[in-house]
């Protein structure tokens, strides 16, 4: 397309604090919400109680209608997890539009230990939607998002196991479908940012040690369950586990060597 | 005290899924909270814009009034995070009771890789509170506050960075705390678990490997800043990172071990 797609700023979902970080470009926002194992759902009950309800959820990007687009063009938020029949029944209740919903990703890099704690952070990517959640009800977009879902955990997964869902399965299993309209994101990397009071204390910088610990997720040896008949590991499993491993590992060590301008630091 | 404190349940607050993995333990929910890199807040704004918020933010539990009260006992949650001025005017604006919000954390331990898609899953821990956030103003509180959610980045590094902050530090953090109506938790643990139309499938056995892969969060080698002037890392710092790297590897690992009575597994 030649140009890079961003969402709306609007009151929602514009980043006030550290403006340099943000980002609106559908590519990267997408990319944290695809690489994040569990996303967090916000909504509210509509009950007397107070609180919005937060509920840990599997979730993926993409697009039935148009299968081929790729990560920075528009697409739907699919959401397949621990849930609650509030979240479902809340949904199904809202004709029309759907349940107002925010859906959000963070991951920690590494820990940015500073000459002052005020000036410690982390590394990190987060990320936020906002958009309308309804059930998926056609047959063959909830096939298509479940074997969305079962790959974003482990690629080529579904083709690997017992498909397709028999009619029980299909029946038991609740996908919803998030109509983005809008999202923004935060991404922060590089190295320890000190103020000159601080820098400029040699009592200061003879005692407090600086720099940046890197921090990864990792995946471990496979264990086989007691049951399982299959001899080896298969490839897609174990190739799967040593790339996440070395990207994961690359990133956060990557990203500490990043070196912002001054003024964009912090 | 020789007993157990529970979170009352609540509409709000009630597992209605997996009820067997459900607790409301005040020590198993406040340890999942304090193990947590990064908590999720979700609140609304309170405009005509019908989506909660949702914020990561740095938090712990802890009680300035009772600051040995122990992690099983009542505790409130202190914010202190990337904190758009949207979520501290909010809770300016209450006065009195406080700004009604939901916080969350979860983590992966595992993917539980089973024969057929619907029963993959998650080893996992998550916890979510409901509870009325207001800014700290007590100066001897938020210091507590400071040093408590700078200690949970990195265990004892309060007093080896330049503290106390000063005066233009001190009026520039907020800090939130929460005061926690109720709470809720889920622990998966354990290996695959799948139905008896598929274990009793000798094709599908014969096809689909089935196992878990651990999974933790790894901490690596410390890298100095180029300002840096303390020549080794210090031990408080390596302790942490193989103490730490340790204790999330053999939980990931040790999880895939715990048998439940097979009526309580999936």
């Amino acid at each position: 397309m030649g140009r890079t797609l961003t969402y709306p700023k609007q009151s929602a979902n514009t980043v006030n604090r550290y403006k340099h970080r943000a980002t609106y470009d559908l590519g990267a926002i997408h990319s944290i919400i695809n690489s994040s194992q569990v996303l967090h759902v916000s909504f509210n009950t509509g009950s007397s109680d107070p609180f919005p309800a937060i509920l840990p959820m599997i979730g993926q990007m993409g697009s039935f209608d148009y299968p081929s687009a790729t990560i920075d063009e528009p697409l739907e938020c699919y959401l397949h997890g621990y849930v609650s029949s509030r979240i479902m029944n809340l949904a199904r209740d809202r004709e029309g539009e759907g349940l107002p919903i925010c859906v959000a990703a963070s991951r920690v890099d590494g820990l940015i230990l500073s000459l002052t704690p005020n000036s410690h952070s982390y590394n990190y990517r987060s990320a936020v939607l906002h958009g309308y959640a309804s059930l998926v009800t056609d047959e063959a977009e909830k096939l298509y998002a479940m074997e969305l879902v079962t790959n974003s955990v482990l690629p080529d997964r579904w083709r690997h196991s017992r498909v397709p869902p028999d009619r029980a399965e299909m029946s038991s299993t609740v996908i919803l479908k998030v109509k983005v309209v809008d999202g923004s994101g935060k991404i922060r990397d590089g190295g320890v940012s000190d103020e000159r009071k601080d820098t400029t204390n040699d009592e200061v910088t003879r005692s407090v040690w600086t720099g940046v610990v890197p921090v990864w997720e990792t995946f471990g040896e496979p264990v086989p369950s007691p049951e399982n008949r299959v001899p080896e590991v298969p490839n897609y499993i174990n190739s799967f586990i040593s790339g996440k491993n070395e990207q994961n590992q690359a990133y956060s060590k990557g990203a500490v060597k990043v070196t912002l301008p001054p003024e964009e630091q912090h």
